[in-house]
């Protein structure tokens, strides 16, 4: 089954954090690979590296966007990382669950080209079940998925400049 | 700060979830309380009552919409019994963050007085962050929150038949 989470809402990285405890609970195997998110910085990280049958992986853990010291060249080099990875997961897949954190992202900013990450999906679906999260997920994605869930913002304290918060943000 | 996850899409249980492990991993105590769900069934119960600084209490295990065994009568008087709880916690109250799974269900179904639970809410919300979980939410709990998002049901594999799947749906 192909699970895509996306929408402007809170919510999304949680989910599948979540998705993957569900599975691990299980006693499944999961393997995470992270996009744009910095390591020891987000609390999960430091709960989900000590767990029993989860593989993670992050790539491009800088967003040009955030980050003015990197170029957009360094993260589609980093992303094709990913990639590649995934790949190398396509030929010895024995998980029960993939998620795809952020790859949405790399998408939407043409980090990834779309068929190549589409056609890794199909191939990974094929033994495991998978997760890509990440606002503004495409409409091939979509249509390829089984499940979407769009995470919709109705209110967030960022619009009236609350900062973000320990424990709750990251 | 009160976060309100609800909408008829899949995650909203998963984010929660995904919430209490971020916070846990920066050292937080976090208590979970659950409504409408069986113990030993949920993969994420296995894991999460293995990690420290999580309190977990599970009240109102069966919906009677599903099972058919179990009067409007008997899940009032068990979520009253949730709601003594909160009064408890209130009162001696050393959690960083309370979730509260499923109490939309309770509200919207007329299992909980609203002001009743609107009043433990805030007065968990001045030493906690409160999140509130469950499909159909009140106008007045968003109201009172700092933070609502609504997931949104975009695609969904149960609309084709395909039934619930063990480490996705439980």
């Amino acid at each position: 089954m192909i699970i895509v989470i996306t929408g402007n809402g809170k919510g999304k990285t949680t989910s599948s954090i979540g998705q993957i405890v569900r599975a691990l609970g299980h006693g499944q195997k999961v393997c995470l690979v992270q996009l744009f998110k910095g390591e020891n910085f987000y609390g999960e990280q430091k709960i989900l590296t000590k767990l029993d049958g989860l593989d993670f992986f992050s790539f491009a853990k800088k967003h040009p966007f955030c980050f003015k010291d990197i170029s957009k060249e360094q993260v589609i080099k980093e992303c094709q990382e990913a990639i590649n990875k995934l790949k190398e997961i396509v030929s010895n897949n024995n998980y029960n669950l993939i998620v795809l954190e952020e790859f949405n992202i790399a998408l939407r900013d043409n980090f990834i080209e779309e068929n190549l990450l589409l056609d890794v999906i199909k191939q990974l679906n094929k033994k495991s079940n998978v997760v890509i999260t990440g606002r503004g997920a495409s409409s091939k994605l979509m249509e390829l998925a089984d499940l979407v869930s769009e995470v919709k913002e109705i209110k967030h304290p960022y619009n009236k400049g609350v900062p973000a918060q320990e424990g709750i943000e990251y």
